[in-house]
């Protein structure tokens, strides 16, 4: 079942990037964007170089309103005034953090966060939503190449089971990503934690890395 | 060219899994304990079991003194005392950190380390050591067969360069193993957090998994 997935901060290359997989599964896509009209200059680039695919855009709060699936890939510097600001529009919705607290001084380096991880300050911000971690170790660039295969594995954290295998399944339609469930929301911050070491590798390697957890068999 | 290595809290699953890895690979190997008669009983048995190989046991301290490389494997909880009483045994070597700080109350949890990580606490504390990071992830169950190949990555932190090298060639001769630069000692949180997951993803699989890095080619 097709679902109606807003990405909240989705004109940067990760946003634009998950909008193009999850328009090639089949869902209508929503980007939202502080500003109305980079959200909807996103969308309709992404719609004409797709060529297919219900690709709108709009500011955050029209991107989320008829959404099933809310996807946060703001960064981490907006995370906390972005989500208080769509608390009540994201009540009772599927909030996929794929956030990273991270900053840049002579490489990346983590930023404290008191909840443990972006997705647990999600968790806390938005109480009445259903808080799922995923999407954050995937490279921009091989998701913005719709003829590319991803090769990478999605970790996916959260306590809610239902919302859980809703993003699991959803991850495992990206063309060659497995989704592995990752634990209960306080793994998050491991998951978020090997965004910040495939950074450096990528500057080391000159490389666009995933991570992939090996000896799971056919799961 | 073959190293001494001894493996300090050898005795343990992961100590007698590395002891098995490196003794195939040609080099010496020592395994050391807090008790002399447990080092050498462990070193007897993998011996026996082996077929081949230089092989003993002895305490941490007789373990460590003909060692031109040392690797750590004792509990967290035993991590600052045991570095602190080895400290002038351990200076000029190669001192790998392979120690998570972890502890198990329903289900793994991360211990708060002051220094960031526990190689970063071990460089501290071994201010005259060559301190690397590495061999977190791997799953002493496939260690501890000698006719599995490993299908892991091995992450390897640290500062100071040819130590780095050493450590990166010692890795790349475990059979399925490619060894990854995966930055300066900072980045030892990350690798050490791996594991954590890792354990919560064996758990719920029911498997003994491993991380590799995607996207790297044959580098």
């Amino acid at each position: 079942m097709p679902h109606t997935i807003a990405l909240v901060g989705g004109t940067g290359p990760e946003g634009r990037g998950l909008a193009t997989r999850f328009a090639l599964a089949g869902h209508r896509v929503r980007i939202g964007s502080r500003d109305a009209a980079r959200g909807v200059e996103a969308a309709r680039d992404l719609a004409a170089s797709l060529g297919r695919g219900d690709i709108t855009g709009a500011d955050n709060a029209a991107a989320v309103a008829d959404a099933d699936l809310v996807v946060v890939v703001v960064p981490y510097s907006a995370h906390r005034a972005t989500l208080e600001g769509l608390r009540d529009a994201l009540a009772g919705k599927i909030v996929v953090d794929a956030v990273v607290p991270v900053m840049f001084d002579r490489g990346p380096r983590p930023v404290d966060v008191p909840a443990g991880s972006a997705t647990e300050e999600a968790a806390e911000i938005l109480a009445a939503s259903r808080v799922i971690g995923a999407f954050h170790n995937l490279a921009a660039e091989v998701l913005l190449d719709p003829t590319a295969n991803v090769d990478a594995d999605v970790l996916v954290t959260g306590g809610d089971a239902e919302a859980k295998q809703a993003v699991i399944a959803l991850a495992n339609e990206i063309a060659g990503v497995t989704a592995v469930d990752a634990g209960p929301l306080r793994f998050s911050r491991f998951v978020e934690g090997i965004t910040i070491l495939l950074i450096g590798i990528n500057g080391r390697y000159k490389a666009h890395t995933g991570v992939r957890i090996a000896g799971l068999g056919g799961h």
